[in-house]
């Protein structure tokens, strides 16, 4: 078999402009559900009509494009990721999954291959959850692992999450319809940026993903008593935020020095009534802990609970943690693994077998599916900031490694 | 002299109206320029005109309303206040001595009293400095303490000061004009709330002013590196959350286990990205120091300085600190202290000498005249909360207070 090639120039011509939507000095501000996020998606639409595909939106809101195959009936082999952002974001965390999968449909139509199964591209809604902190919510909803809290949702703004969804083509009402069952799909390939240091430090241009990292979200929040910050002595006050300022502390601890389990973070902090002259008075925290062993994220969980109530005791705030999710990790199949190296070695690329440290639509997907994952380095291993960046050879390379890797699935598979 | 007395069920009519603008179940939002913060200058402006009084707004937006005096061409004798609040703050601060100057005026007129001195009710701008950060606006233009960071200011939706000023009839390119000549007044007199449990605790319904406390306010930027919550190793992050919770951590320790000043607050926190699965990249600080003597202030400022220093060091974070504002303690005078304490005593009422531990209007007032302070009980101690709380016999007889102080200024000075 020859070794098929994508066009890099085409591929890096709509990551440019793709990354023009929602750009900012701050960087990518593609919020799920915000008009940059949809214009995102329609700029991606009109790509995969312009590639010949068939497309619809599930009531999940996901992006379904199909390029039908030769034989029949068979099941598809399915290609994604999201394009929504967080805050502040780059323009290669989704967008190269994406892309790359348009893009190997494109080269599939310039080298007049129709392979032997459907295929598929899939653009998932919220997969960053930075709206409704309820994330991967199109590949759950595909997955058929979405749960009421889901359905429920509200943001910040008081907008419910059927609300936004509806704008989008979706329908909350209906969502369960988004789920798909096993056999429908043979196999769920996702191109992604490493996110962390591995592959740049190391040189090895492609990495082949093992696992992906289980996750345990909270939301906590801090009760003291708003006060003045000039009347009020010191000895006489519930300071929210000095106690939430010790909880930061024993998140970091917790992953640290007593080494429970592998990161520990609190990305989110919200203070009310947050004025200088006023002690705050209710403080709220998003934290999350990751780790491969999700026995590891539960004990961890419990360590988070006891050092709480003992700030609480210690400051007399009132401290509630509270389970927003657990995301099981997940494993990549071994043999669509062995494709994805020998996909590589045909491409003379060297890979390297690495896990992810991230969580990612394709650990959703695991549960009707079998998964593999395409890691391409990340500068400095920087990620979820606007400092963000994979050079234009490597979204190239991770584009190829994702094109033969189809190519043998669609050869080897029954 | 007779002893005169206001009329409480009015007063506290008017303090319950005034209550209801701007109300919501989580406290008052009367912040300075807000819709709500309009609405209650304009009920006062309407209580002012049906008192009699000449009413004008200044250049720099305060309102000023004026009784005319019997003698010719004296200076004024001035009571004031604000009716702007923190946010979910409570229904006194501000409200009882702006309300309590009004219905002095209107006990005058039932009482048929033409003073000798005209008399002033004066309502200021932006006391509490929520919008701008730039606090004592209103008061400090008219005793000519501007400064030109006060001129230049533009709140976090990015519009200016002056901006807002104009929309409430003030005028920033001519706010020098606010600024009032020594001599034009011969006293200001402030009825307040004490906003901490001292009254309270002691029973005692007058506190009598002996001085306001100073105050250093920072800014302070924590820049750390925002990354991928899931894949930044532990060790290779710039957590800005982190070094920013030390720092909090630092700014309680200096004004407690240090015992470097009177008290030490931060109130006010943003942090960005602010997503759960994003290592925080920076965070801002609102802080501030208070204590009756500026030079430990600056002792605590130093500190301050240094302690950031180290945290930088260790954390690898940059963290700037910027002073916003020292504001002076300020001393009131000590005859009109005295006219204070007689006038609680006619009255019937028991009083103490009591320091300020907030600022007021009163201590940039004391830049061009004398001043006085009168305190009433605050409930617990608590202010700049919705709990915030003064019985209606602890406002009238604050007012009281206010009343015979004003009428025996009027009688003794020349």
């Amino acid at each position: 078999m020859a070794v098929a090639r994508v066009d890099p120039q085409r591929l890096n011509g709509t990551l440019e402009s793709l990354g023009n939507i929602g750009s900012t000095p701050e960087g990518m501000q593609r919020i799920a559900f915000s008009p940059a996020d949809v214009d995102g998606r329609q700029f991606v639409i009109d790509l995969m009509q312009q590639a010949g595909l068939a497309v619809r939106v599930d009531t999940a809101g996901n992006v379904i494009a199909r390029r039908a195959g030769r034989d029949g009936e068979r099941p598809a082999i399915a290609m994604g990721s999201h394009v929504d952002t967080v805050p502040s974001g780059g323009r290669y965390d989704g967008a190269v999954g994406v892309l790359g999968a348009i893009e190997v449909v494109r080269s599939l139509n310039d080298l007049d291959v129709v392979t032997r199964h459907p295929v598929e591209v899939l653009v998932f809604t919220n997969e960053e959850g930075t709206r409704y902190h309820r994330w991967l919510f199109g590949s759950r909803a595909m997955a058929g692992l979405l749960e009421p809290a889901d359905l429920e949702a509200v943001d910040s703004e008081g907008v419910s999450m059927a609300e936004r969804l509806k704008a989008i083509g979706g329908d909350m009402v209906r969502v369960s319809e988004a789920g798909r069952q096993k056999g429908e799909l043979c196999a769920y390939l996702e191109l992604h940026i490493e996110q962390g240091p591995v592959l740049h430090r190391s040189g090895i241009p492609v990495g082949v993903v093992t696992g992906i990292t289980g996750r345990i979200v909270f939301d906590v929040r801090v009760i003291g008593a708003a006060n003045h910050a000039g009347t009020t002595p010191m000895d006489a006050r519930k300071d929210a935020l000095l106690a939430a300022s010790r909880l930061i502390q024993a998140v970091n601890d917790i992953a640290t020095s007593e080494g429970m389990c592998r990161v520990g973070t609190v990305g989110m902090m919200t203070v009310a009534p947050n004025a200088v002259n006023v002690v705050p008075g209710e403080v709220g925290l998003g934290a999350e802990f990751r780790d491969i062993d999700v026995k590891r994220l539960e004990d961890a969980e419990r360590r988070l609970n006891e050092v709480s109530q003992q700030i609480a005791a210690a400051t007399g705030a009132e401290i509630l943690v509270k389970r927003e999710e657990l995301g099981q990790s997940a494993t990549t199949s071994g043999s669509l693994q062995d494709m994805v190296v020998a996909a590589a070695q045909r491409l003379g690329l060297d890979s390297r077998p690495i896990p992810s440290g991230a969580g990612h639509d394709a650990q959703a997907m695991a549960a009707i599916t079998d998964i593999a994952m395409v890691f391409v380095p990340s500068v400095d291993g920087l990620s979820h900031s606007p400092r963000e960046y994979t050079t234009p050879e490597a979204c190239a390379d991770g584009a190829n490694v994702l094109l033969n890797t189809l190519l043998m699935i669609d050869e080897s598979l029954d």
